[in-house]
């Protein structure tokens, strides 16, 4: 966790505090169940919920003798239920604590990733309704193409983090679990009803089968879905980065007062926002293959997955998380400049056009090799600073031939570029207006 | 796709046959909805599907020339169809058949790897029914722990494979969209009708909103998924080799008469199929990372995903059918030795009991701190090679104190370990017969 | 091997019969070896290399039987040499053959890839030279900046060309080793003055300890520096997408003739080829990360790497041949726009004079924080478009009360910027002329 | 940074103090090379090495504020250095100091991982001494090959961290570089003196040319490196991992008193040391990707590589220092079990020699292949626990008719397959006692 990439809501979900307070509960909840089983005795239940506490210093000076978590958690808890807390723990692992703990670590963080996904779908929303009639330059491998609206763009991204927000959710299901099993699995030393219990307490499902941990597919499933929404979010950094290149400039990041964008050269903005975003989808898709190698652990388990997810499991969600959030912020702040994108679109002489020229030539009967000729070498006199489109055709004895300069003139419109954006906008957001 | 990690059927999907088979439905099935639109004539869509033909090497052949896969194979098209030929492709862009044609052949890739799953599925069913009571020796870290099943090994991997079977079917509901939209999608040229007739035609669903091409991240999401079942192989393929080492032996690949297992050693059977595996999961796993970096194209899109996928696109695919074909033949022929199973179950006197001994120490109202130390100061007793767990226990002047003889000895049972294999099996395979 | 990303050279190291050829003379080499230290007779390694042959079809045949390729071969040679054959392969194992052959087309591919790098670098030395004092904008975050040259920008990459280059050079040492140490490694059935000879005669180095195989760490470096120089690729590759786009258009890829850039807008002329290029970069890219994983082989070594290595072998090294290759020619042939340059260049009113102006002032006694504020909010005025920098601030009345117009004047000088590129170049080149 | 796998060395390179004490010094030295070029006044230069402080709260403070960390620096500089204070930073722009600075970090960590792999070479070497002729069982594919010696596995670990060692020494140099060229590299506002200057007094070389920063493909190569490291080191730790299993326990990690295996099974003795360093491998493995992704910056440069290294920077220094001491604690102490080592040796009823007879069989004239099939046979027969193959061989009558019983017992040698064990050490460490 980067202090600077960081929000204390989903940093606190990673805090021991948080972490112990889960076990605290997974450890009373089974300790409830047991005693519903007559394994142990009610009183010990009533017990750990009434006077269970913990300490975080504590725990830690005891682990650093007894080198491992779990007993060091479970002696400061001890120290404060007293004789009863002999009978908590009973036939469990400490995986069992442990790896329920995770998936529940995951899941308060699916929440809140969930949270930013819909915060950031709310803003591209409206900035997709403000700008859904913006006509600007659509470009295809960085050359103008044909004409879109800044709105398509928008909901362009709208839909596929909607799409995110959908596998997020299935991975949130997918790691939603609980385990408590024992040693390998078996329920030797536990009966399943306390699993069930435990799960149905803490709103996750019981694990079907577990080895000595919950199976590391889930896990691996979870951080490779935030790898494809980190991929999403360069995607519109990168559409943001483009449109505030100085040639362009159609589109800028809000830049604060007081804000300097250059020790050295006093004039510059920078959309330093979304190039941060651009290293973050890195950092985050990165995280998704230690978590796919963690995987294949050895028979029932080894412990080689442990360290990986002391790593990814706080870096990927705070970063996401951090990602998500600077993004809404760009987002919803975009400066948008009108004046530069009515000049781009004009720059090109008319050239946008050209694709209905073919078409309206082959509909007069032109073979569409021959349209396509045609097109071209006026389109070449155009990109050649020889004049605009329109004008070129309407000289062009082979294409007066078929058609009229009134017919050219009427091929030479933006609103045929958006006479769909409607039906767009109701697939994408399920209306119009 | 190397040749010896190839099964004829996904490679299929990719040969330009199948590919060009592709591109005809979906002009031909465009022309029809352009024909019902009364934009082309009835005779011309009439005549694409009765004329139309393509030879790939005629293809090639004019690509060599034009550069422009798509129009190459327009121009050959158009050399059977004759004159009509000038009303396909009518307003549509090169991306909207290339693009529908990947997802399509993705599609038909998910449905061989899902068919592939059942028959792993089918095949660790089986053998998960077959050894439900061969008890084993469960390991964590590689050290023996508990007693497990055979069969619950099996049934694990089924809970896990049948989580990637659901997996697969969500990747493969995400990629199975159909763009025709245009040069930059906004349907300016071609009639949203177009997208929706073609997508029926080929059971996908129109893309509600697309740039030039179907948006990456779908193929991000898909092609992960692979990754994650590729990692859930290379668990099975890790236990295999671990079993079948020398020392435990405990299960062995099939080894066919007259193979050689080593050039130099004549005794040698080498797990070189889970081995070759392993390896093959890397393979499928690295494929994810491009894949996501596929995602952030410029602007309305740039074409430097397609190179990727023309690498990723079979090589993934067809090395996961490979490696999932290959992992059934390994399960359902895996050799499974009970009696080294039983002598390494036996190997640790008794220590694999202690957990169940701390227990009922606890039980008898040691605390758990006492209990922990008296078992442990017999196990180690049993590690250093001074006896078994059951008769120390019994000479053990504090435990006789807690415990009778006959207590003991009913400690040591291991019914008590596979008591809940039944309840498991419910749970992974809806029965427990 | 992607045929269209294929170039016959380096294909042809990882055809079959070059890697037969490779085991041929390895085994025939050793033939040698053990005839000299008089472990097999002098008339069987004369015989070898005069009878001596092989044909790929038969052998594959056998391997379809014996399922071990090297025996196969074996088998197949035995065929040509008849009964001395059976000293051919004394105390080796397959991997001494396999490993060692491996090495040889990894040190053939790094001989063809140094030959692409030095083609790649005398195009960009040219291209440097001619346009070293081709003053353009530079830009950071996309930015304009200040100054640079076209001719630096060649430079730049040379220097990091240069890099790769001598990076790949120790890659290629790195793997040059040979080992014929036997079955794990300890020479107990071959004198290791079989492994010095063989490997003096292919010029490699003696492998000072191989386990059954040659330890795969060299393996994960020299893909790895493929996956370094992919990256440096895919930074030439974006600077020419920029360069290209629309709104820039300083650089064009080579357009020839007859190539249509789009099937349905004519004029379209797409930077394609540096596209694919970024492209291919992530796919070699990826290959680093099984390779790295290969190193961890079980004991004396397990064959999970061997797929891997058959799919990135030539994977890995026929792209980035293709890829080297296409780079020089996008290079050698990039088409230069100077009247877009100059015109980039005067876009901003002068802004990219401010910091020198803001050093101005700091030599003329104004504190940095208030040279910063008096250029900031002269460029804030330009960037709103009211005004071009040299002239407003000649009427700021706080700049005036420092500088004379004609000493503002002085500041808005090209040749302030371009005063030091001698000096980078023979930096880089080693001369300036 | 995760405090349980952080070393306080390594962690304070990464400190703000360590940090801005560099940039201190890069603008100091910077100061002094104007003040000689007569750009600034001596004195000033002399009042910042007097007067020059920095405290990182109020950095921080005014950070919070302008929102740039240079410029927030700078300003507390002057806070200190009073009026002098403008002729800091003169004409550098805040990536010469951030990058020198990143630089300088870079070197001080690889000298930090340089000793620490000095301080595993030694471990390694005594270990590979003290059991240079401790003959066990040599293992490929998990299976028993022929023997070995436990001093050999040592060995072949010393040579492949050696040329660790050398790879990171080549990183080292290649990472240490110095650019002091302003805001596109040009030196247009501060001659290159400066940066020679402050190059030779970091003890680092200037970077022949930069843009606004230092190139990345420098840092990808240093990242790549670690990674490969990485690698060696999960080699080794899945070495250790293998013979600490229950059925092999040939060694294993030493288990200090007090610590508790399990808190469930108290006779646990788990290779906890090597699973970790498994993960840990993965994690710095990880971090060579986004390096990598990080070279392709746009034009003169952007800024999403800078997120990126402040995440990388210190974690995958810090982690392969950690993993690196963690790793030659566990060799220096690791238990080497002697008695085990000659049980599992002779487990396989000497099955271990069958090449040696497969080789005695060919020198009596016997052919390949015929000897091939002798041999197997009877290794069936011992595989399948029929007997010892030595007395197996003597009685079967084919084998009689061409060796002895005397023959074939001096086959069964071990001394056979240590012959070159001083060969191989003087090879590794350039001595063989």
């Amino acid at each position: 966790m980067i202090p600077r990439y960081t929000r204390p809501k989903m940093a606190a979900i990673w805090e021991p505090e948080n972490k112990f307070r889960i076990w605290f509960e997974i450890e009373a909840h089974a300790c409830d169940a047991q005693a519903k089983l007559g394994v142990i005795p009610e009183a010990a239940a009533k017990a750990v919920w009434e006077r269970g506490q913990f300490e975080v210093a504590r725990i830690d000076a005891i682990e650093a003798e007894v080198k491992h978590d779990v007993i060091a958690f479970l002696t400061n808890l001890a120290e404060y239920v007293g004789d009863e807390a002999r009978f908590v723990h009973q036939g469990m692992t400490s995986s069992d604590v442990l790896d329920t703990c995770l998936n529940v670590q995951l899941v308060q963080a699916a929440d809140l990733l969930l949270q930013d996904l819909d915060e950031l779908l709310a803003a591209l929303e409206k900035r997709a309704f403000e700008h859904k009639m913006t006509v600007c330059m659509g470009r295809s491998h960085g050359i103008h193409a044909e004409p879109v609206t800044m709105g398509l763009k928008f909901a362009s991204f709208h839909a596929e983090f909607q799409r995110n927000r959908d596998r997020l959710l299935a991975a949130r299901e997918d790691i939603a679990t609980c385990a408590i099993s024992g040693a390998v699995g078996t329920f030797a030393n536990v009966d399943p009803f306390v699993e069930e219990h435990v799960a149905e307490k803490l709103g996750l499902k019981p694990e079907p089968i577990s080895t000595q941990v919950i199976p590391r597919d889930r896990h691996a499933m979870f951080f490779s879905v935030l790898g494809v929404i980190a991929s999403s979010i360069e995607r519109l950094a990168t559409e943001v980065r483009h449109l505030q290149r100085t040639e362009v400039r159609e589109a800028e990041e809000f830049f604060s007062k007081g804000q300097k964008g250059s020790s050295a050269m006093p004039h510059k903005r920078n959309p330093v926002l979304t190039e941060n975003l651009t290293g973050l989808a890195r950092m985050v898709r990165s995280y998704a293959l230690p978590a796919m190698e963690n995987v294949a652990l050895w028979h029932e388990r080894d412990i080689s997955h442990s360290s990986v997810e002391r790593y990814i499991g706080p870096d990927a969600t705070v970063t996401l998380d951090f990602a998500l959030a600077r993004l809404t912020n760009v987002v919803a702040n975009l400066v948008v400049y009108e004046d530069a994108i009515d000049r781009n679109l004009n720059q090109m002489g008319g050239l946008v056009f050209s694709q209905r020229v073919l078409l309206a030539l082959t509909q007069k009967g032109v073979s569409r090799e021959d349209s396509y000729s045609l097109v071209q070498r006026n389109a070449m006199k155009v990109w050649n600073g020889e004049g605009n489109l329109q004008d070129l055709l309407k000289t062009d004895p082979e294409v007066s031939a078929k058609m009229s300069a009134e017919e050219v003139d009427e091929l030479f419109d933006l609103g045929y570029h958006t006479k769909h954006v409607d039906t767009i906008f109701k697939r994408v957001f399920g209306r119009s207006e």
